[in-house]
C-alpha cells in the first residue's frame, strides 16, 4: 500500500503524481534490519508503513545516539533532498519488523520543478503542520506545567493544620515560581486561568486552593 | 529591526531578500489593538517581533475562542499566502504592547518564483523543524508520562508497611496501564527507560522500586 496520502505526496498534482507511484518500491525490514548506514549516498527518502525506524549516529567512543523515531505516515530523509545534500547522516534501522516506502530523489524533484505551484502547496501545508505541532507542543506544556503546580500546592495544603475544602497558602508569587522553575509568563498565565476556573483565588500575595478536583 | 533571520526570509537569495526588505513595514500595536479582523483581504503575512499575538475567532455565540497565540520570532498567516487564499480565517491582536513586521504576500510569491530553488530550500528548512518539533514534543509527552508514573509508585509505596528504600509493590502493568491511561507502547518503553537507569525492577509480574531520587 503506497502512502500516496502523505503531504509530500498528496500534494502534487496526479499526472505528476501517478508518475511517481510507479517508481515509489515498497521495502520490508525485519527487526534490526539496517535500510541505510551513515555515509551512504542519499539518493531516495523515505515514508513509513508500518513498523518502527530509529536514526542514529555512531559517537566516536563506538556508542550510539539515537536521533529521532519515526512512525508510521511520517516520512524521513526527506529534508537532504530538498537541500541537496549528498549521504545521510545517520543511520536507519527497523525497530521491528517494518515497511517503507522507498521515493527517488531525483524524480521527486524533477516532478517538482514541472510545477512550481505544488512547492507552493507543499510549502502551505508544511507551515499548517508547523503551527499545529507549535500549539500542542505549547498545550502539553502548559498541561505538565499545571500538574506540577497542583501537586505542589497540594502538598503545601497538607502540611497546614486547618481541614475543610478551603486551604489557605501564605506562598508568594515569587517563592513559587523559584520552586518550580516556572518562567514568570507561565506561572501568570496558570495562576490566571485557575482562577477563571475557580481552582483558586488570590488575597493579597497568597493563593487559596478552593477546590481540589483536577482530573489529573 | 527586520526580522531578516526567519527562515521565511533567510532561505530567499541575497538580491530578492534586500528587495524584499526594502517593501517590509514594521507596525507597532497598542495592547488590545486590532491587526487585522476575520474576514479582511488576505494581502500580506507578519513575523513578530516584539510581544505576543492572538488570533482568535468569533463563535456564534458571540465568544471568543483563541486559535493561536504568535510568539516574537515565529511568523502567521504566511500558509495563507501559499495556498492563495484570499481572506484571513480569525482575527489577529495584541496581547501587550508588540511589533509586527508585515511583509506583502504578491511580493514575496513573486522573488520565490524568481529563484525555485529557494522554495526547495524553504522546503528542507521546514522538513528539519517539523522533525525537531515532532522530537520535542515526543520528548515532553514522554517526560510527562514519566512523571505520572513515578508519582503513582511513589503513592503505592507510601501504602506499603515496608520501610527502607526498596519498596515492593504487586502492581500488574496491565493494572498500571489502565490506572494511568498509557498507551501500551508508551507504558512499556518508560518501564524499559526505568529498568535501565535502575529506578526500578521488574520481578515476574511485580515491579520494585529501587529509588526515588527522581528529580522532577
Amino acid at each position: 500500500m503506497l502512502p500516496l496520502e502523505n503531504p509530500l505526496i498528496a500534494n502534487l498534482p496526479q499526472p505528476q503524481r501517478e508518475r511517481l507511484a510507479a517508481r515509489i518500491a515498497t521495502r520490508r525490514l525485519a527487526e534490526g534490519e539496517i535500510l541505510f548506514h551513515q555515509d551512504d549516498p542519499a539518493d531516495a527518502f523515505y515514508i513509513v508503513i508500518t513498523g518502527v525506524i530509529k536514526l542514529f549516529r555512531l559517537s566516536p567512543d563506538g556508542g550510539e545516539k539515537v536521533v529521532e523515531l519515526i512512525n508510521p505516515g511520517q516520512s524521513f530523509a526527506e529534508a537532504l533532498m530538498f537541500v541537496g545534500e549528498k549521504r545521510y547522516p545517520v543511520s536507519a534501522q527497523a525497530m521491528a519488523d517494518a515497511q517503507v516506502a522507498e521515493i527517488p530523489g531525483d524524480l521527486y524533484l524533477k516532478l517538482m520543478r514541472e510545477c512550481p505551484e505544488s512547492c507552493f502547496t507543499l510549502l502551505g501545508d508544511l507551515s499548517r503542520r508547523l503551527h499545529g505541532l507549535l500549539m500542542e507542543l505549547d498545550r502539553v506544556t502548559l498541561q505538565r506545567s499545571r500538574e506540577r503546580l497542583l501537586t505542589w500546592l497540594r502538598e503545601e495544603a497538607n502540611k497546614t493544620v486547618e481541614g475543610g475544602d478551603t486551604v489557605r497558602l501564605t506562598v508568594s508569587k515569587r517563592v513559587l515560581a523559584a520552586r518550580l522553575s516556572f518562567q514568570p509568563e507561565t506561572l501568570s498565565r496558570l495562576l490566571r486561568t485557575l482562577k477563571s476556573e475557580g481552582v483558586i483565588r488570590e488575597q493579597g500575595d497568597a493563593i487559596i486552593l478552593l477546590r481540589d478536583d483536577d482530573p489529573f
